[in-house]
This record gives C-alpha cells, sequence and structure tokens, in this order.
C-alpha cells in the first residue's frame, strides 16, 4: 500500500433476508414517508400491490409503465405525475429499469428511493442514471439518486428465468473482479468485491440448478447486491466495453455475453494484475494462476453461455468488433491493440477454458 | 446464510495516504467550510497551526484544552465558545480525547466534524459520543457526532510512543476480532473486519521494530481506520468488559490490557464460533485452531506485554475481578460464569501461549 486513496461511504441501508419486504412500513417510517410514489414493473404489480397493502393509505400512485434505457418522454410524464401528488418518496420494484425511472425522477425532485429489486442488476447500489432521448443515452454520476434503502427479499426472486439469472450473475461478477482493479478501486472496495465473488461463486451452480432454492438465492443475491457497490465505488474497464460493442454492433444479446467474454478477458489482464488475481484465486477458491479457468469451470457447472459462435457470432464478424472495442476502452492494466483483442475474441469464439 | 440482516453505509469520506494533510482545503471546500473551529491536543497546537496555514483565514479558533473523557464543564466552555465564534465546522486533530470533545460539541451544534487522527483509537469513525460529569461517563450513540471527513497522514504518527502504538494497536484488533461476532455483525462488516485484521497482523511487529517505518505505520493506520469501522457497525463483547474492570478497579493500565487479553478471550470463545475462527485463521494466516496462539505469538513478537503479573496485578485479584466481569457481560457466544472467567484470567495472569 504504497500510494494514497479515498474511501467513501454514502448513506444507505441494505436489508437482507426473506420476508423482509413486510418491514416496509419500517423504513417508510425511518424516512418519514407520507406519500409514496410506487414505480413496478408491470409484471410485478400484483406482487407489489399486496406489499404495499399495509400501508396502503400512504401510497399515493402505483406506476407500471417501465421501459429500457428510460426514454426520456417517459421520464417527462412519470415526473409530471410525480409533482402532480405531491410524492415525497419513491419506492421501486423490479429491475433496472425501474430504478432507472425513479433514478430520473429522483435527480430532479431530489426524493429518496426505496428499493425493493428483484433482479441481480445491482443498480440500486450506484449513484449512475441515464436517460435516453434522440436515440442516444445521456448518463451521469449523482448522490441525489442512490437507494436509500435496499430490501433485497430473495422470496421475490425465485421465478427469475434461468437465462436471465445466469446472465445477469455473470455480470455482477465481472463487476466484482474487474472492481479489483478499475479506476476509483481501493484495499476497501477490493474486500467487498471479493466478498461479492465468494457469495457468487459459491451460490450461482446451485440457483441453476435448483431455481427455488431460496438460500441459495439469497447468496446470490447478496452478492449481486455487492457488486452493485463495487461498480458504484469503481468503475467498468475492458470487460464491459467488448461485451457493449458485441450488444451494441452485432446484435446479441448483451447480457449473454458476460460469461463468454469474463473468462478470457481475465485472462488477458491476469499478468498485469498479479496482486488482484492472488486475492481472486482465494476468493474463486483455485490455485494461483488459474483464475480465468475457475471463471470458466463455473460458467460450464452454471450451464451459462461460454461461446461466442454459441451466441451466433460470425467469426468474420471478429476483427470488426475488435477495431470497434479498441477505440472504447481508454485505460486497461496491460496495453491494448486491436490485434490483441482480435485473439481475445478469437479464444472467445472458439470457448476453450483459458 | 439463514438469517436477516441490515448493513448500514454512512455519508464519511476516509482519506489515506501520505502528505494528503495538506489536502484539506480541498475537503473544507467539499463541506463549503468557512468559519472553522480547531481542536488540537496542546503536544499538536504547533503541527496543526502548520497544517491549516493554507487556509489560515477560515481558521475561527484553535482549541487546545482537551482531556480524557471529556468532562462536561470542558464541553460546555467549548460550547460556548463555538457559538460565540459562529463556527460552520469542527477540525480535530489528535487522538481520542480531541475527537471526544468534537463529538460533544456536534451533537448540541450539529456541525461536521474532519479528522485527522495521530493515534490509532478509531474513534472518528464511530457514532458513539461520551460526556463525564459527576464522575460518571454518559455515553450514547449518535450519527450527528461522525466525522464525514477522516484525514490519515501517517507522516503525523510517527513519533507515537511504542508503548501507546502496541497497545492502542492490539485494542483496535480487538475490535475486529470481537467484531466476526459482536451484535450488529454481518458478512459485510465482517469482511472489513478481516481487513482490519490482515492490515494490523503484517505491519505491527514492524512498526514497533522500526517505529519510523512510514510505510508500516501507513498501513497499521489503515488498519485502526477499519477496526474504528467495525466498532461503529458492532459492539463490544466479552474482551473489553473485562480489559474495561481490569482498568477501573484494579489501576491498571486499561490500554495494556488488550494485548494481555485478547488472545485468552479468543480462545475462550473459539469453540463457539467455528465460522468466525476459519475466517480469522485466514487473516491471521495461521492454522485453524490456532487462532488465540497467532495472537499470542503477535504480542511477543510485538514486545507488548502478555500477563496479568507483568502488569502488576496480585494472584489474589483474579476472583474478584472475575466477579465484578461476569456482572458486565450482557452477551456472549458462550455462556459465562465468574469460575470460567476466573479460569480465564488465571491464564492471562500466567501469560502463557493459549
Amino acid at each position: 500500500m504504497s500510494s494514497s486513496f479515498v474511501y467513501t461511504q454514502r448513506e444507505r441501508k441494505l436489508v437482507f433476508g426473506v420476508g423482509t419486504r413486510h418491514d416496509l412500513v419500517q423504513y417508510l417510517n425511518e424516512l418519514e414517508s407520507q406519500k409514496v410514489f410506487v414505480i413496478s414493473d408491470p409484471n410485478g404489480a400484483s406482487v407489489v400491490t399486496d406489499i404495499v397493502a399495509p400501508c396502503a393509505a400512504r401510497i399515493v400512485h402505483i406506476w407500471t409503465d417501465v421501459r429500457q434505457h428510460v426514454p426520456e418522454d417517459l421520464a417527462a410524464s412519470a415526473r409530471e405525475e410525480v409533482t402532480r401528488v405531491g410524492a415525497d418518496t419513491l419506492l421501486t420494484f423490479g429491475g433496472g429499469s425501474s430504478t432507472g425511472l425513479a433514478k430520473a425522477i429522483a435527480l430532479s425532485h431530489e426524493l429518496p428511493i426505496i428499493a425493493i429489486p428483484t433482479t441481480y442488476a445491482g443498480s440500486e447500489q450506484t449513484t449512475i442514471y441515464g436517460v435516453t432521448g434522440n436515440r442516444h443515452k445521456q448518463t451521469g454520476s449523482s448522490p441525489k439518486v442512490l437507494p436509500r434503502v435496499s430490501i433485497y427479499d430473495a422470496e421475490l426472486t425465485l421465478e427469475l428465468p434461468k437465462n436471465v439469472t445466469g446472465a445477469s450473475a455473470f455480470n455482477a461478477l465481472a463487476h466484482c473482479v474487474n472492481g479489483l482493479s478499475a479506476k476509483g478501486a481501493n484495499p476497501v472496495t477490493s474486500a467487498i468485491a471479493l466478498e461479492g465473488v465468494r457469495a457468487i461463486v459459491e451460490s450461482l451452480p446451485s440457483v441453476m440448478a435448483h431455481p427455488r432454492d431460496v438460500s441459495a438465492r439469497e447468496r446470490l443475491q447478496y452478492g449481486a447486491a455487492l457488486a452493485g457497490i463495487t461498480l458504484g465505488d469503481t468503475s467498468t474497464g475492458l470487460h464491459h466495453k467488448i461485451c457493449h460493442v458485441l450488444g451494441g454492433a452485432f446484435n446479441l444479446t448483451h447480457a449473454d455475453t458476460h460469461s463468454v467474454i469474463l473468462p478470457h478477458s481475465t485472462a488477458f489482464n491476469a499478468d498485469a494484475l498479479p496482486r488482484e488475481m492472488a486475492q481472486l484465486s482465494e476468493a474463486l477458491g483455485c490455485s494461483r494462476g488459474d483464475e480465468a479457468g475457475a471463471l470458466w469451470d463455473l460458467a460450464k457447472r452454471s450451464g451459462v453461455p461460454t461461446s461466442l459462435k454459441q451466441l451466433g457470432l460470425e467469426s468474420s464478424n471478429l476483427k470488426e468488433a475488435a477495431e470497434r472495442a479498441v477505440n472504447e476502452i481508454s485505460s486497461n492494466p496491460r496495453s491494448v491493440t486491436a490485434e490483441l483483442l482480435e485473439a481475445l475474441l478469437q479464444s472467445a469464439f472458439a470457448g476453450g477454458r483459458p
């Protein structure tokens, strides 16, 4: 530890446990919330209505129009409604799209958010927000949008489909792995990221084999929450830039790319990160030097995609993908060229154990 | 992980690094501080005057009357002065007594605190405050008293005497070890506590051998800060109750009791805490089952006291000490009787390796 660093904690509470959704009223009381504007994805509307039933008198609106990437016009009409009903608190139920809309409102209205996440997106633990207008997503960061309370009740995740579960768990795992060396990383954020790795690695294969195993779901959700904290405290890097390009330019399902790329992006940087890989090997429970391989084993054991070929990419696209990605990557522990990235993508295309 | 838990983060910033004291003005700007009331122990007055020189126009007072346990009349006169000068921020320089006085003022005046700690007390990371009147110390907890920024510049700790260093480092270590199982412990607080254990164990022998080794001092101060966070997030238990009784009723130097007691209090509870001890053995780098012994080895290697006899206690006092301590202990992983505590104290009196 030779260099300076700053570790920041933000005002937030993470509540974990089966049944904790029924403690909602306690957290409303703590925030002195009297007029609660609920944002739920439409599938969750009946569940959230049950959850808020004991405090129905405080619910001023249940908004169920949520869409990916928070379109600007959607944010505008939701904001208008929030003003009209005079809400003092936002309650979100669902995944990243619900949280995203709440964040857009919190940014303008400075209202506290209580989040009840039902996926592993982790966005409820970051200060990052985004609104999409004119086909362009504007993102930013503000402490105003960080949920003050997040209630993680694993019973709400039991129905999450296996493909969504595997894909978003690997996204979360990538945040933990990359968070060890990303901008903003420090020994405390790394201790939290490694705890996230342990939780995800221990639970994911069980969840994939037995999706209704509530204690495995609980552990996975805990790991995903720590991944969210890690992402919020640090930043993304090479791995997410590659996945972003693959999703954006080649029409692959963005979420499916994480399990394919993570073993190879980890192998790519391993030699430049001896200290981080030593920590990672401990958390993964593998031999030193086999971190990338252990991540690949986890993907295999979890039954998630491990090759770009399997996702439908053509080998003729690899060169273009590498060229696009290299322009996106601003900093990386090891120097990056289009040729090196093409080799990385070639390995990910073949899908062998790194 | 079968039970529910709540993990809370509070608004705070921890700044680590040699020379970071010179970044003070940046943190004053972030808090929009214009009228800064400085509280320093008298020995530190000239150092703190240098530190605040670049922002001298914002310093409204340098208060150097600080005393242990914050006497009520001292708090009252400091509060009066803070009101008189219209301060908007408190800046503390020194150990627990400086921080303690600032907390007493923050409680009544709701002013933010910036702490520049020069010891390993860690009180700048807790919401605990205390004021002593009529020979009785009244303590409480409030988020109002938690410093918003703590600046850890290890150069300020190079002159800390060896006996103070060893004693307070073992106090910090005890907070980390006990924090693994204390009320309020959860997997995230434990990850932070274990990071604290690693940092203290790796650095303390080097600091004791070479007190001016700034990078070892830096690592020790980092561990002590995590111990402070751990204490703030959890609570104390058997270990600190015993040390409290030994310091209070038998006139031993309270601080010196930690290194003597910790190996034996750890051994006492070890069988009741298999999961915590497995984590601790990893952090200590010792065999599973030898955690208490490894803590004793660390004390020996660091040259700090390891027996109550050495501290001047009489063997005839052990029974009374055990009886007093048993009344103080409200909860513990293993059931506690005066007889069991007397046996623990007997081992600590002899000072052998547990």
